[in-house]
C-alpha cells in the first residue's frame, strides 16, 4: 500500500500559553495522564514548543533571558502510550527527523544571569545575553555574533520515558540528600519538586497537586531513563534504546536544539527552537535485561557536518582552577578551564565575552575527555572547527581586532 | 637540494638500561642538562623508549605490571637545545610522522594493581593486567583480547618544554597542598618529588641530588605546559603549539603510543611502545602573548581511522555513582559511569571485566562530555566503534557468550 | 527584524496535469517568459515535481515506466527573472535545503525499455522495471528491493540558466552534426528540438511554435549552462556558481533526487520525487571573466552520509568490453564493465538483475575514474557501501541465496 | 610467542642497475621464475624500486623525463611464490603498510613529452616536465610547485599475479587487433610485446627470448588480474582480491605512489617513488568461482586524509570536447574537459599550465562519473581540495597573480 503522508500525534500551538496545551507537560512523574496512544511500530511526528514554552523572543534585548521563569520549564510534548510497552522492555526510539516550524525559522541561545539558572561560568560571566539565530536550511547565523555560520547536528535535548515510583522516589532522595549536604554552598545545586507552575497536561488537580509535591523537574538528565541528555549527536536517523519502566512507557520529547556544542556550556546554550520530530516506536521486548541496560544508548544518524580533522584548533584544560587551586582529577574544572582557554583565543579577533559564551554554547565544538588517570590532573581538550569563521582564525593568522557588534545585553 | 635522509637527534638503546641512558630522563626541571641542540626550522628524528624504560615484557603474565617501578617512570627523550628560542616564544612541533621501532613490532597495555598505580576503575579492578598487541601496518590485534582489530591513531603521549624555576615552585606548592589537604582519602592524590630512581640525563650528582627534590614528576600533564596529556588525536601531522619557559626550550618527548581510548582509562591504558618520531620545530618569537596563550593547543593531522558517525553506540552517564550517591555537576564520576555501562554491555558477548578495561583504555573510544550545566548532573558519553570487533554488537545482535580467552594475570 | 518563514517564488499543484501549470516548462530556451522574479540576495522556496510531471504512480506495475512519454520531459520551474543579472555574470545559487513534499513522501526509480528511453545496461537488460521508495525522514527503503536502507543525499538533478540565441543555435548545430553523424548507429544518439508536447509556461502560441523548432531537450547537461547534470552530491549546503547567458538569468530548477549513485545508470536512476527546494540567490557581477568560467563550478554542503572507507567493497572496469573487444582509452566502456561486477557479486545473495540496475542507480555508490592513462585501458571504479545492507555482504560472507522478492516488472 | 620483526621476502639495491636485480622483472608472463616464497598467511615486507628503475632524479631538469626509456618499465618485484595458491582460487593481499624508503624520502611526478609517453593532455602540453616532491612525513610539498602541501594516500599503483598462458594469449590477440584497427591515428593504442630491454629476474636467456616475444607490458591494467591499476585509494588496511591463475600466483608488485589524483591524468603523474610494502597474503580456495569474480575487488583501509565534503571545489566537464565537437556519451573527452576546467580556475592564481598539470596529477582530486546516460553527454566532476592550498583559492577570494616559480623542464 503506497504510503501516506504521517499523522501527528501532537501538535502544538505557538499562539497559546504552552501551559495551557493539554499536550505539554513540565515534570516527570508517573501519574501525568497519557496525551495520545502511539502503535508499536508507528512512524509518527510530534511538534514540540521551545523549552522555556515561547518566553524568549525573536528581538535585540536579554531582558527575557535575565528574566526567565525556570519553574516553568522544560515543556514537553507527551506522555504517550506506546502500546505493548511494559516495564522491563526497551522502548527503541527511532529519530526519522527533526525540523524547526517552517514558519518559525529561528532559534535562540542564552546566557543566564548568575542569580537565575546561571551556567558553566557564572562566575566569570555573570550577566544575561542572548543571541538570536537564523536558520538557513541547514545552516544557521546569527546578527549578534557575526563572522560564523554552520551547518546545525539537529536533536531533542531531551527524550525519555517516564520513571516508575520507586524510581521517582530514589530521584528525589538522593537529590535531596545532595541538597541538604550542599547547603553551605550558597548556590542551586539540585532542584526539588516545585508546585509552582507545574503542569500536568490534561491531569486534574489532584493529579497537579501530587506532581506538584512529587514530580521531578526536567533540568538534569538522570540515568534510568535519560531526560535532558543534550548529547549534540542524536540527530536525525539515530536510534536511541530507552528502558521503560512504566505500563505504555509514557514517552515524552522536547527542547529540540538546531545545535548545540559540547556541554551546553551556557545552559539555555544550544539554539533553542520550537520544531517537529519524526519518530518511528519500536517495543523490544524484555529489552533492559537482555542490554544488561541501566541507562539509555544510541546509535548516531549516519549524517554529520563535517570539516575534517585537521581542520579544528584544539585547546587543553586541567584541574587547576583559574586561582591556582589544584583539584584531585576533577574533570569538571578542567572542562572549564579548557573553555576559558578558547576565549582568551578568541577574544583577539574581536569578539566579546559573551559573544563567546553564546557561541561555545551552541556552535559544533568537540569536548573531549583526554586522559582522566593522571594524578592529580584531569586532562580535557575542546575542538573548535575553524571553517565555521568566515576569517582566519588559525594560530598563524594575524588576530586583528574586527568589529564584531554584539550580543543582545539586558535594557538600562 | 635534494632532501636527504633525516639525523637522528637522539637514539635508544633497547639493550640497555633507561637509567643509563644520557638521552633520558624522568623529570621535570630547568636544570636538567640538554643533550643535543636542534636548530629552528630543523626537522629531525628522535627515538624513544617506551615509557617504563622496558619493564614490561611481551609475555603471558602480568606480573610485570604488578611490580612495575613507578619512581622510574616516565623516561622521556631530550631535553633539547632548540635555538633561538626564549622564554615567551611559542614553540611550533610538528609531528610529522611517529612509528614503532622497526625491529619491535609490539606494544602493551597494562592495568596497574590499585596498590601500585592503580587506575580509574580500580575500585572495581583493583588487579594487575595487560596485554599484548602485535602490530599489523596501521593495524593492532592481540592474543590477549580477541575478537577485536583497529588501526592505531599513534602519537606521543608526552611532549613539552621545561619549567622555569618559578613555574616548578607552583607546580610543588599547589600540588603539595592538594597532597596536605587529601591526606585522609587513604590514596595517592599526586606525587611529590622523589629522589628515587631519579635520572637526568648526563648531570652530574649535584644536579642529580636537585632534581630529586624539586623535580616535577612526569605522571600528570600540566596547564603551563602540556607534559603527559595523553591526547589520542595528536597524531601524525599534528601542530603543537607549546610555551617556553627556558632559553632553548628544554623540549622533551616520549610515553609513545600506538592507540588510546578517550580518558586512557586504565592508566597504563594506552598501547605503550617504543618508537620514533619526526619533528619539525619552528620557533613562534613572542608567541605566547601573540597566542593569549596559558595551556598548548594544537591542530591535529587529516588523517585519522574513521568509522562513519552511524558505526558507533554511544554510552551515557551522569553524576551519580554505582551506590546510588548524587554528586554535583561532577563530570569525572559521570564518566566513570559511562564506562561502567560498556562494561555491562560487552561482558554479554564473552569478554572478562580485565579484557573491557583494557580495550576501553587503548582502542579509538571517543569520551565526549555532553551537557556540564543541568543540575546536578554531568553527561557523560562515550562511543564504541563497532567496526573493531569482527561479531556483530549492535543491540538487535544476539550476544552469544563467546570463548574469548583471556588477558594476562599475576602468576598465581 | 525577526526572519519570517520565507515566501514561495513557485508551488506546483500535483493535482493538476504539469503541462498545464504555467511556472513549469520543458524545453531550454531563451524567450520562454519569466515565472516570476527574485531579488538578489534573495531566499526563496520553490516546489517542483517529479521530472516525469506525474507520470510514474506509486504502485507495483512497471507499465507506467515502459509506456513513459519522453516528449514531455524534464518538467522544470521557472524560469525566474534573478534582478540585477545580465550576461557574463555569474548566478550564485545557494542550495539551503531540499526537501520532498510533506504530503509525498516517496519516490520512484525506473528502468526504460530498451526501446523507450533505454540505459546505461540496456543491451544486458532491456524490460522496464521499477522500484518505489518509502521516505522514513533521512532514510529510505523499497518494498521493491528489500534488505537496503540508506540516507539520501538529496538534489536537484537540473539547475541552470536559459542559454542565450547563439549558444542555443551552437547546441542545435553540434548535437545535429552527431546525430548526422550517427545514423548508421540505429539508436537514438542525442534529441533534437521537438513539437510535440512542448509547455514553455505562460508563453503564448508563437513562443510554443518557435521553441518547438529550436529549444533545447533538457536531458543532456551541456557544458555552457549545466543544466541536467545528475551529481549527486549537489545537496543542502551547497553553493552552484552558474553563468548568465541572457538579462534576468532566466534560472530554472527540478528533477529533484532524493539520492543517486555515480552515472545514475538506468537513465531514471535516482529516487525521483515532487519536492521542494530552497535557495539563496546571488548574482556576482562579471563572474564569468573573474572565475574563467567555461562550466559551472560548485562546493557541495558539509554534510554528507559517511560510511567511513572501509565499510566500501570497490570493483574494477577496464576498456574491454563484455565480448572481448579492447577499446582505446574509452572511459564509458570501462565504467559499463565495473558496473557489471557488481552484478555478479550481488546476484549471488539472492538479487535479481533488475533490483541490482535499480539499487546501482540510486544507492550512493561512489564511481571512480581510477586511471585514465595507462593505454589502452581506462580503469574505472565503484565502491559500493556495504553498511546499507541489512545483511554482510563482505568478501568473507556466506552468500546465501535470500529470497528477495522482485522489483515492479509490466504486467505481462 | 612474541612477535618478530618482519622478513623481507626482497630487498632492492637503489645503487644498482634495476635491470641486473635478479628479484625485478618488467613484462607480465607465467614464465618468469619465481624469486621467492611466502607461506600461506605469512606477513613479508618487500622493496620496489620506482617504477622507471631509477631513471629519474632528484633535481631541477625535466631531460631525464624526456628522454625516458620506456621499453624498461615497470620494475616489479616478484613474481612470489604463494604456497598452496592455485587457478580458480583468490589471494587476498592486505596491505597492512607502505613506505617510502627511510632514506630516500622523496618522489616525483613526470609529465612525459607527446613523442615519448604523452599523456592524457599532451595535445595541449606536449612538452617534457617535472616536480620533486620532498615528504614529511604523512605530508608532501615541492621546491617545483609552491604553495602546496598535503598528505599522502600512499599505495601501490601495480599489483597482481601472473597471467595464465591462454590468458596472456587474450591478451595479445585483443590488443594486437585494437593496434590494427587504429594504425590510422598515427598514436601509440596499446604497446605490443618487445624485446628490447625485457627483463625476466634470474630466468635465463630462453626464458627472455619468450617473454620478449609475449610477455605483456605492465603499462595498461587488465581486467583479468588487475595489475596496473593506479587506484589511489588502496592505501594502507586495503584489502585486494586478486584471482590466481597459475600455481603458486606469481604474485606481483610495484609503482609505488605516495599520492595520486583520481586519472593520474599526466602518465607518469603519481608521486613515483621507491619504498617497501607490508604485505599479508591468504589463500582463498575456490574463491574465483565463489566470489563470482571475473576482476580484482578491494575494500580500502579505515584512514585517508580527511578534508570534509565542503571543502572541495568541483568542476564539471561534458562530451564536447574543446574544439566544440559533440561525441556520444564519451567519459573520456567529458573527464578531459573537467581537467580544464581546473587549469583555467587555478591559472589566475599564478601557476603555470605545467605546474597545474602536474599538481592534478598528483594531488587528491576527486575524479566522479556523475552522469553517463543523458545523451549524448557523460557528465564527469572532478573535485579539488582547497585545503592543500596554502592561499585562499574560494571563488570569492581575489586571484592575485602570485610568483610561484615553475616547474622543472627540459633544459634549452
Amino acid at each position: 500500500m503506497p504510503k501516506q503522508g504521517l499523522r501527528y500525534a501532537a501538535k502544538v500551538d505557538l499562539k497559546k500559553e504552552a501551559y495551557d496545551q493539554p499536550q505539554l507537560h513540565n515534570r516527570w512523574h508517573p501519574d501525568i495522564p497519557f496525551c495520545g496512544t502511539i502503535k508499536n511500530n508507528e512512524v509518527v511526528k510530534i511538534q514540540c514548543v521551545d523549552w522555556t514554552g515561547g518566553q524568549i523572543g525573536n528581538n535585540d534585548s536579554a531582558d527575557d533571558v535575565r528574566d526567565v521563569d525556570l519553574t516553568r520549564v522544560h515543556y514537553l510534548t507527551g506522555p504517550f502510550e506506546i502500546e505493548t510497552a511494559e516495564p522491563g522492555d526497551v522502548l527503541v526510539v527511532e529519530i526519522q527527523d527533526v525540523q524547526p516550524l517552517q514558519e518559525e525559522p529561528w532559534g535562540f541561545t542564552g546566557i543566564f544571569a548568575k542569580d537565575n539558572g546561571g551556567g558553566f561560568l557564572d562566575e566569570h560571566f555573570p550577566k544575561a545575553a542572548k543571541a538570536i539565530w537564523d536558520f538557513e536550511g541547514i545552516h544557521c547565523s546569527s546578527r549578534h555574533i557575526p563572522g560564523v555560520r554552520f551547518a546545525g547536528l539537529i536533536h531533542p535535548g531531551i527524550l525519555g520515558c517516564a520513571p516508575s515510583p520507586e524510581i521517582l522516589a530514589t530521584w528525589n532522595e538522593r537529590e535531596g540528600a545532595l541538597i541538604k549536604e550542599c547547603s553551605h554552598m550558597g548556590r542551586d545545586v539540585a532542584l526539588p519538586p516545585l508546585a509552582k507552575n507545574v503542569h500536568v497536561g490534561h491531569g486534574d488537580d489532584k493529579i497537579k497537586e501530587q506532581v506538584g509535591k512529587e514530580g521531578a523537574r526536567t533540568i538534569p538528565g538522570r540515568p534510568e531513563h535519560g531526560g535532558n541528555c543534550d548529547i549534540k549527536n542524536l540527530s536525525r536517523g539515530s536510534k536511541v534504546y530507552l528502558p521503560v519502566h512504566v505500563k505504555g512507557a509514557k514517552f515524552s520529547v522536547g527542547d529540540l536544539h538546531f545545535s548545540q556544542g559540547d556541554g551546553e556550556i551556557s545552559f539555555c546554550g544550544a539554539i533553542e527552537m520550537a520544531g517537529e520530530i519524526t519518530i518511528k516506536f519500536t517495543v523490544m521486548k524484555g529489552g533492559v535485561e537482555h542490554l544488561a541496560m541501566k541507562s539509555p544508548i544510541y546509535i548516531p544518524g549516519p549524517v554529520e557536518p563535517q570539516f575534517g580533522p585537521g581542520r579544528y584548533i584544539y585547546f587543553e584544560g586541567f584541574s587547576v582552577d583559574e586561582k591556582g587551586k589544584q583539584y584531585y582529577l576533577d574533570t569538571t574544572v578542567a572542562y572549564r578551564q579548557t573553555c576559558l582557554r578558547v576565549f582568551e583565543y578568541l577574544r583577539r579577533f574581536g569578539y566579546d565575552d559573551y559573544q563567546i559564551y553564546l557561541l561555545l554554547s551552541c556552535a559544533p565544538v568537540q569536548g573531549h575527555v583526554a586522559g582522566i588517570v593522571d594524578i592529580p590532573n584531569s586532562c580535557t581538550t575542546m575542538g573548535l572547527p575553524m571553517d565555521i569563521f568566515d576569517f582566519d582564525i588559525r594560530p598563524e593568522a594575524k588576530p586583528e581586532k574586527r568589529d564584531l557588534g554584539s550580543c543582545a545585553f539586558v535594557s538600562s
